[in-house]
């Protein structure tokens, strides 16, 4: 995952144009995906999809001619969705085009002015503290014209039509965890569903973030009646803790089984409830979809003082981190895969586990004790109103050992599957 | 506020009498009121309306012949309701008509027998310390007559026939935080609420505690039926922090406006349950009627040592904390007023707000980005299930951005007013 | 009580065999038994009654003919189920029979092998330390054959067929507090119940845990659907607080009795939740049946290290432990046959409850101000909704107040008493 975060990572994206199709074909290395080109001017929702925006060359040169501010640099220097200039201005005009963090003089801020026509730069306080008086020449070598917005999508065909969505947002510049690391953690998660003979169907978005996910109800309104459980990935690759924000049902299958997951994993983890900002479960849980879409990062948006700077460099996502998202939402998936409801056959009293092998014959000593409460509790609980996930929750047992132990009793016939 | 209070000190009320009458023509003066005056012997719910008292003059003067009680210097000398005494008599029988407070030697008590015709004084345990053995002379010049309840209605003409209840006691006779202060805040808030065009009718009672309160239930059952939010006021002066006790129902609007004006307004404040104990909540929350009318006070009923004493005088309430009161009683009436819902009319994806020029248009900058979220949490929410005070509850925004927020929404035809 | 644990101590017993019978005699004597004979390979639910089992005598010799292990001494010295056997081998491989406790080698652990045909001695770690190495001869004299599972039944007629359960298990040999002071506190709660015409119907059950309850539980489902509260006994004897494990519903009235109970009371106390462990609360909870029964223990099984092992003598549990579990019980009965709902006929206001003499006419002064509060929360919800227990729990005041208050605004015609 780290090998194509760095890959991806000098690509110039923004919310259109070729640095998203370049990042789209080398994700598209890893997982078929399907490409999707929606024309400049196309109405969606409430949002017409914007003018192409491309990039070749910027830079600012000094009095003297040198080149202080190269776009062949950093892309973060220059502002996305920057209009074309060419120009000389003494200093003091330049200066409303710049941007800079003076409290973190040494890094470049990410700036965008999606919809509304103008440019600037981005550079480092300290850049910009050193610069003489004078004439500089600016030049922006981009185009904002009528083209495409482009997105990606990659289904894991299930058992069934029913969905889970993945998705995340692929129209930042050389931004490592925001959100190259969610795009490394998608592509493993969607193969490793690929060989895993899914239950659901597993539907994983590539998409510029607000416009793409607006975009893309817009052309799936049917389809995202079909979504049964969502998780929108993002900042996947830091080293804070795991951070869930409940969809917007607060209570949604998806967000106790992420909630399940995070306590018995033992992880450290911090669990929110919604609120209509973040990333595009703001439109996933937008009112007339209110789809049951949570968000899994790890420091929220923001929440890092390297966020949205050019700090979050490769070096800022490691192995590790993005490994444990990834077996998290590995995690998150089995409980929705394996999640149902059974009927006890025998359920009054208990029936004697003993005289049919299932007292001691699921392994060592201590998940033997765990495998036989799992037993009892499934057994207890299962009346047709409780799912395993239920169970798992009122038991404070692991859903894993829930399950086991439902289908062994499955297999002993004192249980049988509901439809789900 | 605190020249009322003054005024109305030296009165001596009582729950029937001339006190009462003057009492309500005072406050009178401030807002237009309309008199009741409800004959002796009129079967009210489960009670009678009670024998008329008035009180003109009452001592005990000691062997010396000097008044050693004397009702001219105080008004809770005498027990409230005592029949007419002219006697003489030794010490040690006049005891079984004296009440003082051994523990607060230096202060008068107030009692009275409203339901039991017999007579008293009250006194300082340091006064009757002093008192010499020896014949007294005792003498009560009052009438227990068939006469009339009194009691004034005030209403503040709104759009709709809804109604809000104020309500507060004017049946004690010299004790400033119990309730002249009361009176005082709600004679200020009523004309304050003339001047703002309000939704709701506003009816304001000044009556006598219990029976008072019974009479115009008895009275009034229809009218009751339209009351929609309500509060009982008392105790309104002192310095402590603002309490709270809810409506029997609980989690009635009220309940949760007052709830909310509090947490969000910072002060220092607590919140109580119902319970069937206090003013005249307890009748307007008998279960027949099941009113949504809490209590507002500053330190409640019974909770300060000066609560029915002498000292309880117009130097124990202070202006600021009657303002306080009456700040907190006007912001309730703000969010009663503009509380309703909105039915998001763009509900599918967020609306791009950019465009419509509502990003940037509210103000500073910290207000800005609560006034942005505000919008994104009125239009996540406005599904028609919840009200504004839901949104502002769960966003953790204070209502009146949330509001504002609406409003400036609805302006630009986002959204759109349910009936409420 | 505790004379009764000393009695039945020495009694040799296990689910089935002449020792349950003989202790139900011995019970018989306090409280008339109705006893059931159920023979072998009677079909029980999921079970079936297994073979009945006796035993007379059992003992190793060590190499020098001495007895060293003895079932005269104790008779959790056998391996409970223990089939007969009568023969001599190395200790090597006796070794394989013997089951001690490192941790506490002074005490014999308690054993059973129900339901596999086996054979074992439990012996002290330190006596097993000290056998020399040799032949040892083994004799258990005991028979496993075709007989019936024993269990007692006492029922106190109440005047409606609703019915309480009590329930405790009489399967433990020469154990104190699991189940002997559970025996005696149900034999003495049914003499009190006996005296106390109560509403209930209460039936006492003394049955072997697990096949007992299921053997009951399948010859009596229609009378199950009586059950209305129940509660199963065990462990009352020890010096631990008393702990309640809720009922699988959580919510039912006796788990709310039981708590109000624990905490008005002022008793240091546990209450946990329903799991599917423990005594036969298992069986009775099993979702089939679903009955509202708890359990009340003091330690609750296993939490005490002297648990299922020699030291769970006589001197382990006390008169005044058990006294208290008795007490507890008693007034856990008092609320389930004092609760039921009134209606204020009064409802609109409060009435006037000085004029029929309801003020101050129920004893001293504290206790006469929490009458006066009681009645006046029983008048206010007393709206066919809320019962005494709800009215208790809400008003935090004793139940035995709420309902006394109840009562005399009874006989003042204020409140009926609504069917129950």
């Amino acid at each position: 995952m780290h090998a194509l975060v760095e890959r991806l990572y000098p690509l110039c994206r923004s919310i259109t144009g070729d640095g998203v199709r370049r990042t789209l074909e080398i994700v598209g290395e890893s997982v078929p995906l399907r490409i999707h080109e929606v024309p400049t001017g196309t109405e969606v929702l409430d949002w017409t999809v914007p003018k192409e925006w491309n990039i070749r060359d910027a830079y600012i040169k000094d009095p003297s001619g040198a080149r202080v501010v190269d776009f062949a640099e950093s892309n973060l220097h220059v502002v996305g969705y920057s209009v074309p200039v060419s120009a000389t201005m003494p200093l003091a005009e330049l200066r409303h085009h710049l941007h800079t963090l003076p409290e973190q003089p040494d890094l470049i801020p990410y700036r965008t002015s999606y919809y509304a026509e103008t440019w600037g730069f981005c550079l480092r306080e300290n850049t910009l503290a050193d610069l003489p008086d004078g004439d500089y020449e600016v030049r922006i070598d981009s185009t904002l014209a009528d083209g495409h917005l482009t997105y990606g999508e990659h289904v894991v065909p299930g058992r069934v039509a029913d969905e889970v969505l993945v998705s995340c947002h692929v129209c930042h510049p050389s931004l490592a965890n925001d959100n190259l690391a969610g795009i490394a953690v998608a592509t493993r998660l969607a193969r490793r569903l690929a060989g895993a003979d899914p239950w659901y169907t597993y539907r994983f978005l590539f998409m510029p973030g607000t416009i793409g996910a607006i975009t893309w109800l817009a052309r799936n309104r049917e389809r995202a009646a079909r979504i049964r459980h969502g998780l929108v990935l993002a900042c996947a690759g830091d080293s804070g803790a795991l951070t869930y924000k409940r969809s917007r049902r607060g209570d949604a299958e998806i967000d106790r089984a992420v909630r399940h997951v995070l306590r018995t994993s033992g992880r450290d983890h911090t669990i929110v409830d919604f609120s209509p900002y973040g990333y595009d479960e703001r439109q996933f849980c937008s009112p007339g979809f209110n789809l049951p879409v949570g968000s899994l990062t790890r420091t929220p948006y923001a929440g890092y003082p390297e966020y949205h700077t050019s700090a979050d460099n490769p070096g800022f996502v490691s192995p590790e981190a993005m490994t444990d998202t990834l077996e998290t939402c590995w995690e998150i998936t089995r409980v929705l895969e394996r999640d149902r409801r059974y009927l006890n056959l025998s359920p009054y009293g208990e029936p004697q586990l003993g005289r049919r092998g299932l007292y001691g014959s699921l392994g060592g000593r201590s998940d033997t004790k765990q495998a036989q409460m799992a037993m009892l509790w499934v057994l207890n609980l299962s009346d047709g109103e409780n799912s395993l996930l239920d169970i798992a929750e009122r038991s404070d047992l692991p859903f894993a050992v829930v399950a086991d132990a439902a289908q062994a009793l499955r297999g002993a016939g004192l249980v049988k599957e509901q439809q789900r």
